[in-house]
């Protein structure tokens, strides 16, 4: 059957999305979703008003939760409210934490049955609180976690380099938030691990520490919220689940060892997390990983 | 060569287009401008996050009027300042008439000696003034004029028939304006002439013109802008340019029986305007058309 | 649900339609399925091969019925022999005929219940056949018919008028074979009727039909087959009934004023056929219309 | 300006490149060249009958070397004539030598200047072979050389592992013929090197060589010719090129050490080869270099 997606927050991320997917001719049938109407109501027109100009024809319904039953996947856009630049996730947190309770009971009652991927932040706790209201499989249930800040640790690797961040090999783990770190050691460019790497450089894998983060802050400085990394990086892990692609991501799954989800590599196909993968951290890496996991937990209250 | 694309102006369009092209693979050379130096600054760097999860490279300069020499297209998309809902593009162009000396200027200092394509309202008299200020043959510079509009009335046609709004034919013409209208005798659905089909009906074609100005107005009301419908016109006609594709669209092109730019099916190509085509209007029509350059030609002094 | 489309015949032509699915990123899981067991083992590893450096990913199955359970479309492109040029088409139907039987049993045997698109030559009686055999409702049956010749009639009006194909509105009708031909009245191009057009030109609507004839003779001359054309029709079909596009397409569907398959205009979407058209055809075009439904009805005996 | 990518040869490998390159939309002008006037001018027509349902227009030009002046890219993909299944490809180069004289001499006679890439085999004696003969920077001059076997070994592997091909990495190295070899100590899957993954597992990596090797044969056995694995890697290593992504490939390039073509990792742009990597093999594996890297150098006498 054809492709169908929810997407459930109009926002700037969830339609910045919705444009991606339309775009990139990812999906048949979107379900747009969110509490203000007049926007909601505003993109459907616009987007049908992109239609005749389109390569791909999609079909869009609004605000109708009973048309999400056989979506294949539903993302969670709702709630990325503009934070002040560098702002903590907390602040949303409390906002958006009130508002899951009804989209997640909205969702069981559609009787939707795929997979849900939220990015709604603290994506982490979002997506233990999701799994345990929906009661979904945990394998169906993927926060996009540090996929935007593996993407953003490629784009600073590839940049002083001068080589395709999608050469850039390696992950950021554990919250997307203020606890996340790029584990260095399972970061290869050029052939070479980039702890070696850099040795000969006049720059220090602590600058680079300093532009991902920067990176993110200067973004929210500029425009007062981010878009385009975080649908692509979406877009990346619906095309993935929708063509059961088996590849290797990192997303926030379940990781059994410390009792949540967190962000760390998994194969990812249209069963959702269909396999965990094993990495060689340092014990460093290990320790910054069990506390980032503490604060996701801590939030997930 | 590689494709090479400016855009002037980062606000809700030309960013919108700016990811249209990236998500489409359609540009390999982005030149990204705007005087709020943050803003388009956060742009790129949200843009260069996303390039590990895209499946087109692209590479983005920002604030670099000199790269334009060699560019293929100009995109101007300044000055699309939010107005109030049904408000009138007058308004705008006493803002943007402002800046766009110094834009042509700049864009004529470059040595550029493409295709300029303008979005900037109102477009017809901002098309007018950008060829005469930077001196470019007529056929290079280029409008999008009712391109826009016309998706809008293949839109509300298809959706009243039921039909893909890709197997509407038909023009809207005139000014990208209050005065543009749709000219019905040229409008063809299901192979009938939809001044035919509806007879019929309960409906009338008052109705769908309505349809078509409130569902502009609907989305500004709903969000203060429009971007996705007017990025998939621009995309598409600068897709046709590139390709050279000869395809006929509705465009802001100077018809010299008017002495200005206005919005009339031609033939584009590589070279801009490589033909200008003949309508077999209604006298009403030929009047409304005649009154809408009329307009045109009072903004554009 | 993620897409499924199985292709039955791996020759030059199935082969062709599953690259340009692939490519396009519009197929999922695809059902491969051949009598020649080597050919399609041969394909199947090397669209494998391939995937690495394939932008999407695709899941692919040989030779197992079994799996068209849940397709939502199959492609019957078996039997589409090399021909000497110009050759008639009642040879490939006593080929075809012996092997439909099993094929069509296979496939009501799976389950299937989804859109059957026909390209197997003579498609229009196949069509015929297949539709009884499977019992599937009529408009869940689709020959490609005259969307090819209809196209290489754009092509070859367009190369004379140096206009892009996809300007050309008009169809060829009929039955995809020699009895085709194009409807002259629906022709239009440059907003004018061809008929109208061609008064100014030193050729001829004859000289335009010899080039569309013989067109294709020199395909089969050149390579003895044809494969591009068709796959992008096919292609098309494919993507419009997924995406339930319901857009206008010439295609081969039932006609209960004629008792059988045969090529007109037709709206197309997820339910198959989803509304017929009706064209304002000349005397003629009529008589011809006739003539070529006849010689349809002849060979599905 | 708009891409113009020439091909040189179009049989199997040659007009199925140009076929991925028409449906990707990476090709706004193409020139296609071969000995054989009526295949081309067959394949041509195809693909202009193809043009009205292509979401991508292209314009098509046949048997015209001065065409080639300003392409961005020549793929020369002439005289892979079908060999028996496993067959050396020694046989290949006398066929091939006799004729690259007279190609390469009318590609510089064009006077073009941009990137030469080869497919035809030996493809590391034969982009030798061009190098000397068009006086091109040898940066300007590339095999695609073990981005096939690569892609291969990325199949065999990731198929065993039930992993996307694309999360696989490492590299096949050395002459794309039998000399070639998997370097298995680039290899890492799940985030192991796959010497230690394979320690649990009831295969080896002999069998996994022998599948890599026995797959290339069986394609061959099939269907007496491989086309699709090919045109995916050299669209792959196309687009890198103009969107001068500088995304790391094992493709043949020059190497100073070996003072020859071989297929080693390097980053690719639009400059060609715009750096090149070192990795760490085992002695083993230098061993195994070196002797491929002498039996291209005798086929290159």
């Amino acid at each position: 059957m054809s492709n169908k997606i929810g997407i459930i927050g109009d926002g700037h991320v969830g339609s910045t999305v919705a444009h991606q997917l339309l775009v990139s001719g990812l999906v048949d049938d979107l379900v747009l979703i969110d509490v203000n109407e007049a926007k909601v109501t505003a993109d459907e027109l616009d987007f049908q008003d992109a239609m005749a100009n389109l390569k791909h024809h999609t079909n869009i319904v609004i605000n109708d939760y009973s048309a999400l039953k056989d979506a294949d996947i539903i993302i969670s856009a709702f709630g990325n409210i503009s934070l002040e630049a560098g702002g903590e996730r907390f602040a949303e947190l409390n906002y958006n934490r009130e508002r899951i309770g009804d989209i997640a009971a909205s969702i069981k009652k559609s009787g939707f049955d795929g997979i849900l991927v939220a990015i709604t932040n603290p994506v982490d706790a979002i997506t233990n609180m999701y799994q345990g209201l929906t009661g979904l499989p945990k394998k169906h249930v993927i926060g996009t976690g540090t996929l935007l800040d593996t993407s953003r640790m490629k784009r600073a690797v590839g940049s002083r380099l001068n080589v395709d961040p999608r050469s850039v090999e390696g992950f950021n783990l554990g919250e997307h938030g203020n606890s996340q770190f790029t584990a260095w050691s399972t970061v290869k460019v050029l052939e070479q691990p980039i702890t070696e790497l850099v040795k000969d450089k006049p720059w220090k894998l602590e600058d680079l520490n300093d532009e991902i983060k920067f990176g993110g802050q200067t973004v929210y400085k500029g425009k007062q919220y981010t878009n385009y990394g975080i649908a692509a990086a979406v877009t990346r892990l619906v095309e993935t689940i929708e063509s059961d692609a088996r590849t290797e991501l990192p997303v926030s799954n379940y990781q059994e060892k410390y009792g949540t989800y967190l962000s760390y590599p998994a194969i990812v196909g249209r069963d959702g997390i269909v396999q965990q993968v094993q990495l060689a951290l340092t014990d460093e890496e290990e320790k910054l990983l069990a506390k980032s996991a503490e604060t996701i937990k801590e939030k997930s209250k």
